[in-house]
């Protein structure tokens, strides 16, 4: 018997609503026959496309949402339009009443993160949430966070943002003790800013459980899978994803072009076809498609909103994942653990984390 | 005639020292019949190389110096050994001597940049130097900066890489008025850190002559050319890059793996072999080779450690074509307008920048 893990729906979320979460849901529900799912948002819209997914249906409750966050609206008018009444925040509430394990949306990200964490709140001693997200790697994958949630970071939040890490990486990628290390301008204990030395002193002083913390990782470590969980702030994190799929997208339109020059190109292109397909494969980031909201007392997972119904697929799959592990326990007391650890060592100044970072 | 620009040549720098580097500079010499240099190192080595290159030869005088900076050193290190005495630090001194108009070292980073700093100095009004490069986009190229040489930046030190960059892009990419943005998470106004917004703010007020300041621009739009001239501090800006090396090299990795896959994948390529070609080029960082370091009182190119020949006299070139533009004194006057609006504005309650940042 797979585990049963009830998943609530921002039906209307992403570019294409209903077409696309309703496609994509019924898509999970075949590789993940477990899930259960509550799908918020207009119920006319919702049912017209219910209707041709008969499997879906039978797993699948319809709530009616009278407001559809816009994809372009700000977090305040979303707030203030979609409070209680909208597909998104009756999604997230779901979790919050214990009605839902997680909640999945494609809809805008600040409009999801701000209405997460007024309703579900953070963990406590966790000052912020955080943005995970997977990102392929010549070894297979890592997790990447913060990659948005949050500008700016002290010491004490990227430890935290360690452990959130490290627990995911758990989950999703099935490690027993993920590697992590925080990304940096250097490898050098010398070099970078002040806040990500002091947290990279920090994590070696406190050996936390559950993860090797190996020290700071560069730019191109990313890619090259120098580690199962790379941890920085949100601006750089977002930067640093983002460049990087501009970077693949750019070489992409290069390898287009060289194709299609000459004959002789696209003849050699025709035989390889299965090749080029081969290397589409892995450029596609529908694979990795479901960035997760860590930190928050509850599950909230965000897929790209220009998703496809097998990119959302994969988005609510890392949802019946996150869900159907212990993970929101194993951060808490985690976290629990190295905030008395840092107390402890505060009031100890022969141990004093800050004096170790200089 | 060309223009007569007297280069110093760090010549133990680098992966290689002297086999690349003199190599580099009679390449370079080819394509700027211009350039005179000065060959600073351990003379014997320098003049082993040189009979190979009879006319750079002609066009060179070589300078002793009996300390090479290791590529592993220290800052610290590097200035307690090779101060005074090192090839690295007296190809930099011929600049401040005026007896160079640029210096150029494939050697390590930091003890350049602090080299720099200490015998040059920086402009007047300018806190810190930057280190920017050129980014090859689907557009032609970017100027990116701050790409490592300090970490952090306050709204004013954003707006003096704005101007330094946009002074670099007239000169290398021969623009008369660059557009100019400035890294962030998104593109609406309300986004990002605060010194961000305020930077942008400020330049949206102070309207400086020379370039064109269009607001903010994502990671993803490096690669697609949004701007002529993306600006960021050192330390998102050196994780952008690396980022971004990492992915083009993940990507050259699937493609050789898919390419040797199966017999028909082996033709193919075979067949599009000058499509691939081609796609080498576009893929290939040498044309772009070289950093700068601007902000300071003189030029100072710094070329990747691992460059070839070809490589490093790109980074020769655009040393050249650094020198022979009235850079410095553009910079400076346009920093000094900044410095002083900036002021008036300050004096000013009703116009203040601040408050426009909010």
């Amino acid at each position: 018997m797979p585990q049963t893990v009830r998943i609530a729906l921002d039906a209307m979320g992403g570019d294409f609503g209903p077409k696309v979460t309703i496609a994509g849901a019924a898509l999970a529900l075949e590789r993940r026959p477990g899930s259960q799912f509550r799908l918020f948002g207009d119920e006319a819209a919702i049912r017209a496309e219910l209707d041709r997914h008969p499997r879906l249906a039978a797993r699948a409750e319809v709530r009616h949402a009278p407001v559809s966050i816009r994809m372009d609206d700000k977090p305040s008018q979303a707030l203030r339009a979609g409070r209680r009444v909208s597909s998104m925040w009756l999604a997230i509430e779901a979790v919050k009443k214990g009605e839902a394990d997680v909640a999945v949306s494609a809809g805008n990200t600040g409009a999801l993160m701000a209405m997460s964490k007024i309703c579900l709140r953070t963990l406590a001693r966790v000052d912020r949430p955080a943005l995970a997200c997977l990102w392929p790697t010549l070894r297979g994958q890592s997790v990447v966070l913060d990659v948005g949630a949050s500008m700016g970071a002290n010491a004490t939040h990227l430890v935290d943002l360690a452990i959130m890490g490290a627990a995911m990486a758990r989950v999703i990628l099935g490690l027993e003790r993920p590697s992590v290390g925080l990304l940096n301008v250097g490898t050098e204990e010398i070099k970078g800013i002040e806040e990500v030395k002091a947290a990279s002193a920090l994590l070696r002083d406190l050996a936390l459980p559950g993860f090797d913390y190996q020290g700071f990782v560069e730019g191109d470590g990313i890619g090259k899978g120098a580690v199962d969980v790379v941890v920085t702030e949100g601006f750089t994190g977002n930067i640093a994803l983002k460049t990087a799929e501009g970077t693949a997208a750019q070489i992409a339109a290069y390898l287009k072009q060289a194709m299609g020059g000459s004959l002789l190109a696209k003849l050699g292109y025709l035989l390889a076809r299965s090749a080029f397909g081969e290397l589409r494969a892995k450029m596609d980031t529908r694979g990795t498609n479901g960035g997760v909201f860590l930190g928050l007392q509850g599950i909230v997972i965000k897929s790209h909103g220009g998703a496809d119904p097998v990119g959302f697929a994969r988005a609510v799959e890392i949802g019946y994942e996150m869900a159907g592990s212990d993970l929101l326990n194993r951060i808490r007391d985690t976290v629990a653990l190295a905030h008395r650890l840092e107390d402890r060592d505060g009031a100890d100044p022969t141990s004093s984390p800050q004096e170790a970072a200089q």
